[in-house]
């Protein structure tokens, strides 16, 4: 059977166990042309907020009772006269919350587990990898020895675009919450500092390491540190705006009331989605890989087991209860 | 004697009369290589009430007890061995709120009124014509075809930016205060549509004329009527932050709810100030006398007469009481 977790109401702040029911439905089977996969592992992103919400974005919404939607990496399990996927395959895609899924591959790619464990194609050599790396060199535009500010700085993104900056001889400043992340981030991924906001007076922090302020911010999480940074920018300067996850589970989004620091600094902020650079997946990842093997990249799963366990897994994306790249284990490798 | 405002407190809010003084003094002597110049006209712009704040900024606050900064256009009335200015030379530039001062020359322009009237060259052919020229075409990028949304429309500002979008090929929207201001743009300005955000709902005006959204927005306000463009923006859309009348005399700035849209939207928000074009104002100005000179490009100045009416005519920058370019007459050409 097909154990699957279906959207049944809208949230409306943090989500709450009941917006989404369990169920059990009879294994798929392939169409004329199609592949059964299974599922080993579930991408958990902040992003998944966004897609429960019935309002115009950059995906539409995930509809009430369709399976919740979630980045995926599983095995084909039966083919039926696929062109180009066969039993044994190992392929990532959007396959949802659930056991099972039948496709046609469409948005699925196949990629090797003997380069890198499967848990990698969805963290580092998947979507936020490919989102730290295209956001801070396409859309941040780093330079050698710019001053760059990475909010998030232990998550799944943010840990990436940290590394890449230094990698490109920058500067880098980390912001984080609560002072194991911060330990994590400058003494295994090697920033230059990180600023506890949690414990820390973010607007002191900054001062103190980016005395002449900033050259590029990364934002994942908007609000009162979106603001701080904007106070802190230099002249040109750019922020990519990532993500906000501060002001996903509120009914109303604070807006940066420090904004007019773009036009005293001639700066500018841009908004990026990642799926706009999916022809250039495979020269990012070919790259992250090659940095990985060098060790100069370093990339973390926390894994969470049992596709039963998936509320209290995706609530950590919001409690900060995690470390590098959240993962739902649903099958032993 | 010489009339001066005296900038004597720090605003809190919408200035009061009591923050200035009219002061009299004796004319000073031009020094050797100086020139003593006579103001004809004062320029008042929105800018000006940041340069009031005692905080950090594109150019430094004027100090309590000095002079009120302002642009200014007048005539050499005396020279001392001046290497570049004789007597009679008309000089346009940061003369302050005053009948007199002497200068060394350093950021004053010369200018042939021959070609254009005094008030033109603080008007389209000064700051703000500047502003709109290089705002709309470096930072917001126009290309044909695009629509552009202008707010401050009727303004020395919006009403350059919106013509200039229409030579340029593009669709251009209008907002403006009131049915008298939202007809001049229309009528004698050329826009293909004006919004009375006093009278009119601005979402419903936004998709009544930009209802595929909007290209690039001009901001010369911010506020509410910033996060209703963030609201209607196409993908990749820019934003040009020049201003925000609307917030200038808030002690709390309303940052922008709505700018999450800047990621769904792959969109730029970015800052500009005039001054950093200044090696290119040549260049503009001599496009823009030449539209002006096709009738391509209307401009209007809103003249009131005397330094005395300093107070009052500042005020008409925050209440809309006027309509392009609000100038101070402080003698007769």
């Amino acid at each position: 059977m097909n154990k699957q977790v279906i959207l049944k109401k809208r949230p409306e702040g943090l989500p709450t166990k009941d917006i989404w029911s369990h169920e059990t439905s009879a294994i798929p089977e392939p169409k004329e042309g199609e592949v059964l996969v299974e599922t080993h592992y579930i991408s958990l992103d902040p992003a998944m907020r966004g897609w429960m919400n019935d309002s115009k974005s950059y995906i539409p919404p995930v509809e009430l009772d369709d399976v919740m939607r979630a980045g995926t990496i599983g095995k084909v399990i039966k083919a039926n006269n696929h062109p180009r996927f066969k039993e044994g395959d190992v392929l990532t895609g959007w396959g949802g919350v659930q056991q099972y899924f039948t496709t046609d591959g469409q948005g699925h790619f196949k990629v090797d587990t003997n380069l890198a464990p499967m848990t990698k194609y969805i963290g580092a050599l998947g979507m936020p990898g490919m989102t730290a790396y295209f956001g801070i060199t396409e859309v941040g535009k780093i330079k050698e020895g710019d001053r760059v500010l990475v909010s998030g700085a232990a998550g799944a993104v943010g840990s990436v675009v940290g590394q890449i900056a230094k990698i490109k001889g920058c500067e880098v400043v980390g912001i984080a919450g609560g002072p194991d992340k911060c330990k994590y981030v400058v003494d295994e991924l090697g920033f230059d500092a990180c600023i506890d906001y949690k414990n820390e007076n973010i607007y002191d922090g900054l001062k103190a390491h980016c005395p002449k302020g900033i050259d590029v911010y990364f934002d994942n999480v908007g609000g009162d540190i979106l603001d701080a940074a904007l106070a802190k920018l230099r002249r040109g300067a750019r922020i990519v705006i990532c993500g906000a996850i501060s002001q996903y589970n509120s009914t109303e989004i604070k807006g940066p009331k420090n904004y007019l620091s773009l036009l005293v600094n001639r700066a500018t902020m841009q908004g990026m989605v990642v799926f706009d650079y999916a022809d250039r997946y495979k020269e990012a990842g070919m790259q992250m890989g090659m940095w990985m093997m060098e060790g100069k990249l370093k990339t973390e799963e926390d894994v969470y087991e049992g596709i039963e366990n998936f509320y209290p897994t995706f609530t950590r994306l919001f409690s900060g209860d995690k470390r590098g790249k959240l993962v739902l284990k649903i099958k032993e490798d």
